[in-house]
Parts: structure tokens; sequence; C-alpha cells
């Protein structure tokens, strides 16, 4: 990697990547191994985007960002055996903990006292299925009630289906958890969007967090981009925020703050929606491109790590999962190492958490989190040996996880700008993705997308 | 006026203001009042923002943007009266035409058909005024219910009123025709807001367009900015897009596209709130104001003006106004000028139908226009001397009209952000305002705070 303040003169390739993140790192590497010349600019000091992992103590590894892999995430997972990352399982025997109704039960005590409520939330999971069935993850305008599904709110939609309170949290919670947004900010049609990308709604909203986070890692998911960069080497420039993709005839120019630019015959935007309507375009973009990335913005997520010196929970039956109605975690999840080091809890602050809680001092933030888990994993877990926080929405080269979703009437009035080229810009970005839109998968296979738009279009320009 | 190329060096003042709209020409002229020294940096090529009048023929102004002001707009009517600018009323005798329930029909026909329907409409707004007189124009996230309102589309509350459906759709076609997008994006707290910062529901959502379109400017709104940029004369720079806003001790640098800069202590940002998002901070704002202008995306509007010999309608006993469900205009009115010169009927495309029928081919539009106002007019309707359109999302310094409000949660979750100053900066633009936010008034009054808040504090940096 370089840095561009030791960079001379303007960067040449046939094809400027904008962002070092997963996308943009896996559409370079395509097309370097398709004989063409790439330029990688990221914005920031790091490569790596959304996917930050912070090495805590020699083998013990936070991941900020990106953490998990799902069983279906095939591209995710043959980038990582290229690349000589194995995984190792979520640690996930044992009983989850539930604060619902006013009570703190676990596992088999919860759902004996809230067989109904479940039952209702599995009916209701069922039913988004059978409509999901219905939505193409690649259009999702298309589907046949996508006019009435997009204004409709998740939240809306929920309250209409006749749940218990209990019933009625437990789906908010684990569509929070997804959403990283309030149910009331996205329509039903987006989630359906969300469910169809990923399969069915048990691979992504089931409690159990079966489908999408199976495994993750040895040795961190910031291994990824760092093996992806290191395979660019200097092709990948830091500190080189775009701020113009300028097209001329067959030349597209990208300039960097500095006034520093690259010259390329392809551009492959890999950012946010967003982040990629901060760019200025000359020529300006369509309306309804310019439109639609004032209509995706960035989710609220916070993570807290809280460390013990071990995961004294598992010796008590529990697996360091919670579902709380109180927060400030909503959910939590038992995020220690494959060879079980210290104890690590990774505490969800999602959505209005992220907003409200996420925004307090860390201290009354944190005083508030250790009470939380005292009141499930018992007494000793007020007592971690650190506490590690990251909230996404403060990084000025990401501002906000875990991806973007349009509200309403989002999808169904701009939701073919998403993803559709113009001239020689592609867009890559997890949520261009058709298949695991949201995650690393996705962002692997935008970037791989984008990648194969863009020597397309180098081989039609050089045919003429 | 100047042009950035031609002024040589880096630029100084006491206040920089990016953006030459109604909100920053106005806080200009408070800072030079106050005998400080001030640059205005517009990006565009000329000045006015959201305010542009074409002049189609001699003394016939055509309003592609801002267009009229209301009777209790008083900031607007001292401006205009300072720069010695009249205003004219708006044509409304004669009958309304409506096309509602399958069935053209006009004025008194139309109310002896739907009494019951009207007298349903007008009840739906006594509520909304009910509820809009707790809440705080300054801070609406501070109303008792706010939380609840919060999380609730307008659509779904309008939905929930038991209207017939031509009630039903009377009521979103003037919500419409305020929030320029469909009633399902805006949550009911938001249009609240835009219920009390007018005053009360009639002055808004009326159909009689009572309190805020009475009058217009002779000689065209466009007129406004344009004195007002030639009071600052060379102090206002053309072709100056501002990409980046450095804080450093005391003082603000502005970069612009290409590399020049404007040096001051002050800096007053008066673009929409998503355009302000555009800007690089360096340091980085704060997580809530960056999410804050993700989600108060530029609403969707298009202006059709239909231009005829004659206003051949008030012979009839039309005043020129339509309401439509069928469209493409949901609405239309008389934009003739004071002096009867040829009839212009000026067809609203806002919401879904300036994403619809906005993006067709205009031929195709044009067409649909013609006929709808044939169904309505009568068949001299069909044939205007010229059609002349304007989008603003196309624009690329604006990115869509009227205004900007957020979608659920927004107000609650960031609303505070949206004109807090952050350390030397602060923000103006109609969004911005407590009165007529959303309007020319609130523009003004907008620059006028942000001006105080400067002037404030260039007053406090020196008794230091």
């Amino acid at each position: 990697m370089s840095n561009l303040t030791a960079v001379p003169g303007t960067l040449e390739a046939d094809v400027v990547v904008v962002g070092a993140g997963l996308s943009g790192l896996s559409a370079a590497r395509e097309v370097r191994r398709a004989g063409r010349e790439v330029v990688v600019l990221e914005a920031d000091d790091r490569v790596g985007g959304r996917i930050l992992t912070e090495e805590w103590a020699p083998g013990v590894h936070l991941e900020l960002g990106a953490q998990w892999i799902g069983d279906t995430h095939h591209r995710m997972r043959a980038l990582a055996t290229e690349l000589g990352i194995t995984v190792y399982d979520q640690f996930e025997e044992g009983d989850t903990s539930y604060e619902l109704g006013g009570r703190v039960l676990r596992g088999a005590a919860f759902h004996r006292a809230h067989d109904a409520d479940v039952a209702a939330v599995e009916r209701v999971l069922r039913e988004l299925d059978a409509m999901a069935a219905t939505v193409d993850a690649a259009a999702p305008w298309t589907a046949p009630q996508a006019d009435r599904w997009d204004r409709i709110t998740v939240g809306q939609w929920y309250d209409a289906q006749g749940l218990s309170p209990v019933a009625r949290e437990l789906l908010e919670i684990c569509t929070v958890g997804i959403l990283a947004v309030p149910t009331v900010e996205v329509s039903l049609l987006g989630l359906l969007f969300n469910v169809v990308t990923c399969g069915v709604s048990a691979d992504l909203l089931s409690e159990s967090e079966g489908g999408a986070q199976t495994q993750r890692f040895v040795g961190g998911t910031g291994q990824i981009p760092q093996r992806l960069a290191a395979e660019l080497g200097d092709r990948v420039v830091l500190e080189a925020p775009v701020q113009e993709i300028a097209v001329a005839g067959e030349t597209v120019t990208v300039r960097c703050r500095g006034g520093r630019t690259a010259r390329a015959r392809r551009v492959i935007v890999a950012l946010p929606p967003t982040l990629a309507g901060r760019i200025l375009y000359d020529p300006p973009l369509p309306a309804v491109r310019d439109q639609l990335t004032q209509r995706m913005p960035q989710a609220s997520a916070h993570k807290s790590f809280l460390i013990y010196d071990e995961p004294f929970w598992r010796a008590d039956g529990l697996n360091g999962q919670l579902i709380s109605e109180a927060g400030p975690a909503r959910m939590t999840n038992d995020s220690g190492m494959a060879d079980d080091g210290p104890g690590i809890v990774l505490a969800f602050l999602e959505g209005e958490n992220a907003r409200v809680e996420g925004r307090w001092p860390a201290e009354q933030r944190q005083d508030a989190l250790r009470a939380e888990l005292a009141r499930h994993f018992g007494p000793r877990a007020a007592h971690p040996e650190a506490i590690v926080e990251g909230s996404w929405a403060d990084k000025p080269w990401i501002r906000g996880c875990y991806n973007a979703n349009p509200g309403p009437c989002g999808w169904t009035h701009f939701g073919p700008a998403l993803s559709a080229p113009i001239g020689p810009i592609s867009w890559a970005g997890t949520e261009t993705a058709v298949a695991w839109s949201g995650y690393m998968e996705g962002a692997v296979e935008a970037g791989s997308k984008a990648a194969a738009e863009a020597l397309q279009g180098l081989e039609v320009s050089e045919r003429q």
C-alpha cells in the first residue's frame, strides 16, 4: 500500500476503484486477474471499510465491524481459502437469556412461559417467507405487490399482525438486529428484499442467528482486506478521499482531496450509496440516481465488547446470548476466540439504542451495560477487565453501519438506479448485491459484478 | 457578482457564506449591515437557488421555482418593499375543477356531490390542528406525543381516519402539494411540524391555497436574489462549488472545486441539509449531524407551464385550478401575470408524479398534460402556444424541491442537529427556520438567525 502524498504525479490505470473496502478490493483483484491495471483510492488511512479487527491482546481479536460468515456464503469461503484464512464455529452451546414481559428467563423457561409468543413470531416469519418468494432480489420493484408493500413500514405491518406485546417486541429486536434502524424506517418491501437476498427469514431473522452468522475467521476478519491489499501492493493508495469524478470522452478523471488525480477508462465506485452521493460528478448524474443516494442512509450500529478473564457463563450453561426489551443492548453474543481465551461478550446497540445510549457518555453507557449483563449472566458480569467500543456513525469515511436500506417508496421509485452503471461508472458495495446484500458475501459479489462491467467496457471500447 | 476564475488569490472575509440562495444572500446582507466583511460562494453560475424566474416573453415571467408569498410572510414583504419590488394578487376568481371518484365536476357541483367528503377532510384538518398545537416548531421532538407520532407515517394515519376513497384522495393530493413526496415518506410528526411552522392547516393544506400562496411579485421572484446579490457586488462569487470546510484555531478555510480557498472566522452553510452533507468537514462533524444529512432528502417536484394566447378559462368562470386523481398533474394554478397577458396554467407534478410522469419523455408527458387540461378547461386547453418545464431534481446544485422532510424517527432521533451551530459553522437554508420552514419566508428567517450567530461569534472571539 502507498500513501497519496508519497505517490508522484497523476495515477494512471485501466480502472480506478474508489474505496478499499471488501467490495472495492474484490473488484480490483478481478481487474488485475484479467490483466488490466488498477488503482484503488481509499479515503481512510487503512483498508477494510466496514471490516475492522482490533487485536486487543496477542491472539485476541475484536471485530468492531463485520464478524461472521454464514453457511451459504460461498464466495467468502472460497476467498478465505484462497487467502489461507481458516474459520471456526461461533460458540452457541447453552441457553439464551431473555428479558421480555418484565422478567429475566433463560432457555427452556422462557419457551415454556412464552410458547404462544414464539409460535406467533414463527407464523409471521413464515408469512414473510411466502411474500418474499414473490420478490426478485435483483429487482424488488417488480414484485406483483411491490407498490403496496413499499408504502407500508415494517413496524406498521408488524403492528397489524395481532401479536402479544412480548411477541411484537421479540420480532422488533430480531429485525432491528438486521436492519440496525427502527422497523418504522424501512418499508415492508425493503424487509422482504432483506429476506430474499439471504434466502429465507430463518437465515436472517431467527433468534438462533442460524444462517448468517455461523462462523468466524481465525485471526480476525481484518486479514481479508489486508491480504487483498497486499496482493495489490502500491496500487492501493491510502488517504486519498475522492471528491470528483469527471468523464470526458474515453477518459475518466478522478480527483482526490488536495487536487491529485487518477486517470482511467472505467471507474468502480465501491462506497455505500450515501457516500457515493457526496462525490461531485461531471457531467452530473441523472436525477433518479442522485435522489436515490439521498434516500439510502447508513444505519445506526454501535458495538461494545465486554472482556472477562474467562467465559464464565459457559460453565453455567449459558451461550452468552441475550435478548432484551430493556437494553441498552437488545442482543449480545459470545465473541470469544476459537481457543477459548478470555471471555468476551459483544453487546449490540442498534437502531434507536445506538442513537440514544450510543450517544451517552461512555461511563454512563458502560455502567448500564455492566448492570444489564449482570442481570443475565450473574454478578461476575458486572466486572469486566475492559470494555472496548466502536460506533460506526462517528467514522468519517463510513458514517453508519451495517448497511443502508431506503425508506418507504425508495425501492419502487428509485431502485433501478442502485446498481445500473452510468457510462464508464460502475457501482459496487454490498448494497448493490443480489445475494446476501448487506453482508461481506454481498460485498464480494458486488465487486465481482462491477469488475465484469468494467472489463467488458474496456473490451468494447477497444473493439471500436 | 464575480466569477471564481476571475478573482485572484485567497478570498478573505469575516464570514464566508456557502450558497447564494435567498437564505445565504439574506445572511450575507445582515453580516454586511453589521459592518463585517462577507464572501458568498455559489456553486452555480447564477444566484437564487430554488428561486428561478424565466422571462418567457417581455413582461411574461414563469416561476420555475418559488412563486408565491402568503399574507403572514412579514419578512418577505418587508424585504420586497426595501428592494422596491411590488406584489399582485394570485388570480382566484371562479370555480376549481375536480376529477375525483371517476368524474370531472366543477365548483358547486363537486361540493354538492361530495359534501360529506369535504366535511370529512375538514374534520381531519381540525384534528391535525389540535395535535399541531402541542408541537413547538423550534423543537418538534419535545411534543408530548412526539415519539409516537414520529413512528407513524402521514399516509398510515390518513388511512386510519375512516375516510371515503374520494376524501382520502383529496387529502393525499393537498398534502403532497406541500410535501412533494408521497405521504408515506413523512412521519405524522413531520406533517405536524409543517402545519405548525405555517400556523394552522388551513394556511397550508386547504384546497384554496389560502395562507401560503396569496400573492406574487411583479416582474418575478428572481429579482429578489438578483437585487440582494447586486447590493453585495463582487462579494458574491459564482461557479465556486464548496467541497471542504476546515476549521483550525480561529480560522475557517473553505475550499472550492479546483482548489481555490476563502478564509474567515465564521462560515454559514446556507444549503439544504442533504447538500450540506456532501461537503467534507475537517475535523469531521459529529455523527448525529452527519446522519441527519443522510435522512433529509430533497423532495420531488416538477413544474410544467402551459401557455395560451389568453386565460380563456376565466371567461368560463374557472379559476384555472384543478384537483385530479388522474393526473399527470394533481393540481394546477392560473399563473398569469398581474396585467392579464397570456393565459398560463401551471401544472404541478409532485411526489410520485414527478418520479413517474416527470421521467417520461417530454412529448409523452406534454401530450398527457394537454389531454388532462382539455378534460377540465375545454378543447382550447389542448392547444397551448408553448409548454415550459422545470424539474428540480435534475439541477446539480439543487437536486430536488420544494424542501426536505425527514422520514420516520428523523425528527426525534436527529432533529436537534438540524440548526444547532457547530463551532464556527452555522446552518441556514429554509429547512432550519422556525416559522414558514420550507418557504421563502423561512429562508430569510434562517439567514437572519445564522447571521446573528456568526456576528455574535465574531464579537465573542474579539472580546477574548
